[in-house]
């Protein structure tokens, strides 16, 4: 089939494969769209992967996507700096900051403990957060990791690091998912939702 | 949103989000596998983007694509020159060398005759295959268009301007795909399986 196509349309086709959820198809019908479209909206498409490669980096304080040393977050004035979000990856600051609910600064750990997989507590971004508590302005750290095993044992851990310093621990809270239904809840979240029953106000 | 990504990110996901078949979450899947990608590969994918819209044309002579004057296929001295078999694009070469049945010449039309779709004759390359007949070599000419109306309209139009050229004019059988079954082929696929048939040999 190779010779078929010529050379460099192979090599696209295969570049595109190679993109998780891109199938042979798909990236053959990708690669022909390149070939097909104007010359400048396919240069723009490499102009970005270029730039994504090049430009973004972490920002220095919080280990969010930044593309100068800090992130608009962290430089952002109207931020409480007493408050600390802590996630594991910067998509997660994404989906709490479209709640708009979000005043605080974050810390990305970069991950979770998970020994079994190889990542230990260095690898991610902790001794950093608890340089951030020493500095002293922070007040409350909140656990945003994932609710799940490897995330609250990360929480866990970090929480216990943080013991000696003069600094609140909360993590999100645990109930039903408002719009579900309590027929389908599995026991786990029953329990939490249970445990954790809130005041009707 | 556009102010939670940082600006490069957010242009890489607007730019996956115009490949078709890309929906917003599926180009912002892509966007963070190639910010998290080692740069070399996604390089790799920029480059590839590149050269295909600087290096490939179209061969000079049946209008493959081509990444010299002249395609893969034109210059392959084994090809029966006396042959052109006739097709709508470049992805129906692809299908027909498949098979290994094919040892002929092609000639792209890039496209087919629609007049409410604003396409003539002269949009096509049909005065380029004249061209290739007139200049003597070709004994048949296999019309391989689209066995649908525009293909087949397009293919009657050409095989009238060929008339009076001492070609012989053929086209692709039209019959029972093989694998299918009688019980649910269409009144116009039975209709030419029974105008058509074969000697059982």
């Amino acid at each position: 089939m190779s010779a078929i196509y010529t050379q460099t349309l192979n090599r696209l086709i295969e570049e595109f494969g190679r993109l998780p959820g891109i199938g042979p198809k798909s990236a053959e019908r990708l690669a022909f769209y390149i070939l097909k479209a104007d010359t400048k909206s396919a240069m723009a498409l490499a102009a970005a992967i270029n730039d994504v490669k090049t430009k973004i980096k972490n920002c220095k304080t919080c280990y969010n996507l930044a593309e100068s040393d800090t992130c608009d977050i962290c430089s952002d004035p109207k931020r409480d700096k007493s408050l600390i979000c802590v996630v594991e990856q910067p998509k997660d600051i994404i989906s709490l900051e479209k709640t708009g609910a979000c005043k605080w600064l974050y810390h990305v750990l970069q991950g979770h403990i998970a020994p079994l997989e190889g990542i230990e507590p260095e690898d991610l971004t902790i001794d950093k957060l608890i340089q951030r508590v020493k500095d002293g302005q922070v007040k409350e750290i909140i656990m945003a990791t994932n609710p799940n095993m490897s995330g609250d044992g990360t929480a866990l851990y970090i929480s216990s690091l943080l013991k000696n310093y003069n600094v609140k621990i909360t993590r999100l809270a645990r109930g039903l998912p408002t719009g579900s239904t309590i027929e389908y809840a599995s026991g786990k979240i029953l329990t939490d939702a249970i445990t954790g029953r809130q005041p009707l106000e």
